[in-house]
């Protein structure tokens, strides 16, 4: 938590943005994992935190602009609860520690809104809280998201984008625990040891700080599945593990990093003409990246990196820049160069991505690769974001767009054949946008140069 | 997963019990943990994976009794989507695996119903099921617990407290994760070490083994907080470690047990005085469970051994006998003998408590202490139970009693404040109701005799 006045003005500031009525923000309340009490590891709501700053569960804060009123909402706990959580501060006391003197029990926020019609809240992205809030405001649950209010999303994306220098402490504190995760992570890589052994080292060490996986880790030798979970196959000499794995506070400050290290210690050749290829694209990005330049325009000069270095193997071939226009590059990066990171690793991705990463001027795509870049718009100063480039060989894909006859002028698909098996690479930093460039974040850089690697783990 | 026939047969005899109607078992969704896409490690549905044994998210299970016929309900996955999660099989895949010829995509459900007016779901405890039934039927989410099929759930229940050979011996594989979760932590147990290292320890080597935690770890220096998470506390040479922690497989099956460690290493006179009567107590249960004993019986058989030991040593007085018909052996004892363990770690608690622990000849009470008996009924062979018995010291709970002059005939409230600080010890393990006994569940036996704990951990 930060200082009681850092919560005052966020909520000041919020209410200049928003300009009148009331504005709601619902904390998170415990997510079963298989019967009511038994519960998944609580994890509170970004922007609740962010303006109310506590961790409790079954919290709504409430700011009514009209009236120049400011309420946390929540029921205290009685003896009973006591036994079995220990003790636990009335909100009342809650309240006072960032900086709000009126509360009200749940059954009290009905009462609270009143007859206002002017009602502001974020969309929720758990279902107990749709049903909630459609309790609440005559809704379905499932048309709430729907009915959230554009004019508070724009507002709290506009505050939470620019990280100030205490968030970027936090921000740092758990790329510290990421460096310790995926350190371990590396010298753990042998032949003979299980994906899900890698994986439980990371959860292993995010939890022995009181942290926790800022999202599901990514720990495979399948790094062309973007989203592979650790397996409990035996890891192979000659193969690539990619590890995709970040910490994230108590506050919801996040890491996020990906490494790739060779199983047996030593890169091959084909490992080493890929691995220098996005090792050059990453490197572009902490090169080029400045506040005002359009994040879609980096994603495209990476793009044209990597295809000219994919041409000069031959695995691509005729003019880059032509075949980046077409798009023959997403067989081998058909996500997006990277996010905003924050409180959330995909930063506010709840509020809907299209008011995160675009705006009038940079509009989403729905074209192939394209359309999962996550962020397009200019980056300002104080934003942090993921320099995340990736070559994958996906089978499934490269066998689609072979019999398709697909971008027959840009790809080689007698050469890619021979990279058939081999998985896929991204090397991950997190870049905090400054005044004149970027600087990468975090004291310690996780080895990624292959020198570096190989030496790290020998 | 266990072999097609099993499934088959389990839903067979579910149909016969049931008897008529439509019988639908859903499935579990990716459950959001701080926005839609970033879920939480996904968690099957107990029931569902009993009767259809499929992991995948997005399913529905529903058995026509009145028609004969079986379907599996979901929606395939895409090229997209392959490149993200990688090649997941098909639903009619997954139905052919345990037995069912039929399938049809998630907007069918409510076809397959069609105006059938007999239908029977299990209560669900997640909330966007509780939208998913409450559209489906017609009734208000917060409604659909309580309108679940009563006949649906006692079947249920039959079947599932029963453990067959081979559910017992997946039980058996998490207790043996268990172990070396225990037993590392055991180690790991130092003065200096913060509770959340332990907490990690746990965390990692659960996951290292691809199973889960089967809850949140309880890890504390005050084993009198029923349900404290591990802080960052840095643990004190002097006080006692409790670890309240299992594992879970991908099946469900769970294991739970808790030992408590002396952080130097060795126990004071004090605690070798409390801890001696919690592992007689501990202990009686394995001397005495047997089948068609009330869990009521036994539950109270503990409180009566407990209450005569803390009578010699200065705590309680008068008759110990008495002192349990009165409750003042609550103050240390304020929660039952153990639970039901299988599938959830407390077996089917999400079905309603009282017709997984309770029946019509033993009813669940309101007394203090006996309110959290989560079971009281006779035990059956192929019944797996916990057996926890602990003797906690709640400052809050004794404070209140004494200030309310609570069962002066029976509590030594001077001795008592000599222990105020003392926190709480539980011995914890699970045991199988045998044809003519119990048997401790394992193939090692955690440490817990008090000379077996120091030499352990020296």
């Amino acid at each position: 938590m930060f200082s009681k006045q850092t919560y005052i003005n966020r909520r000041q500031t919020l209410k200049e943005k928003v300009g009148s009525g009331i504005i709601l923000i619902f904390g998170h309340n415990d997510a079963p994992s298989n019967y009511p009490n038994n519960a998944y590891m609580f994890r509170q709501d970004s922007s609740f935190m962010y303006y109310f700053g506590q961790h409790r569960d079954g919290l709504v804060g409430v700011i009514d602009i009209d009236n120049d009123r400011e309420y946390l909402v929540g029921n205290d706990i009685d003896i009973d609860d006591v036994i079995w959580t220990g003790f636990v501060p009335s909100v009342h006391d809650l309240a006072e520690e960032v900086g709000i003197h009126d509360t009200a029990p749940m059954d009290r926020l009905k009462h609270i809104i009143g007859t206002a019609t002017e009602i502001h809240y974020l969309p929720p992205c758990r279902h107990d809280i749709m049903i909630q809030i459609g309790d609440l405001l005559g809704i379905h649950p499932a048309k709430v998201r729907e009915s959230a209010s554009l004019r508070l999303i724009k507002a709290v994306v506009d505050m939470r984008a620019v990280k100030t220098d205490e968030e970027i402490e936090e921000i740092e504190k758990s790329i510290t625990v990421g460096y310790r995760m995926h350190t371990a992570a590396m010298k753990a890589c042998n032949p003979g040891v299980s994906e899900s052994y890698i994986g439980g080292v990371l959860a292993g060490i995010a939890q022995s700080y009181a942290y926790r996986e800022s999202f599901p880790s990514i720990v495979t030798m399948h790094g062309e599945i973007m989203h592979s979970n650790p397996s409990t196959q035996p890891l192979e000499a000659g193969r690539l593990l990619l590890c995709d794995a970040g910490a994230e506070s108590i506050d919801g400050y996040c890491s996020d990093h990906t490494r790739v290290t060779p199983i047996s210690g030593k890169f091959t050749q084909q490992q080493r003409d890929i691995y220098t290829i996005v090792e050059a694209c990453h490197d572009l990005v902490i090169e080029k990246a400045h506040p005002g330049m359009k994040w879609l325009d980096m994603h495209l000069d990476v793009c044209r990196l990597m295809a000219t270095r994919l041409t000069d193997l031959g695995l691509m071939k005729g003019n880059p820049e032509e075949a980046v226009r077409a798009g023959a590059h997403t067989l081998f990066l058909p996500h997006g160069l990277g996010h905003m990171m924050g409180m959330d690793v995909h930063d506010m991705e709840g509020l809907g991505q299209i008011h995160v990463g675009f705006d009038d001027e940079v509009r989403p795509s729905t074209e192939f690769g394209l359309e999962c870049l996550r962020c397009g718009r200019r980056v300002q100063p104080g934003w942090v974001m993921t320099d995340e480039p990736g070559i994958y060989f996906i089978p499934m894909l490269i066998d689609k767009w072979k019999a398709e006859g697909k971008y027959l002028d840009f790809l080689n698909y007698d050469r890619i054949e021979q990279f058939r098996n081999f998985g896929g690479i991204r090397i991950e930093d997190d870049i905090l946008i400054t005044d004149t460039g970027c600087r990468v974040l975090g004291k310690e850089t996780i080895p990624y140069h292959i020198d570096d690697v190989e030496d790290f783990i020998s």
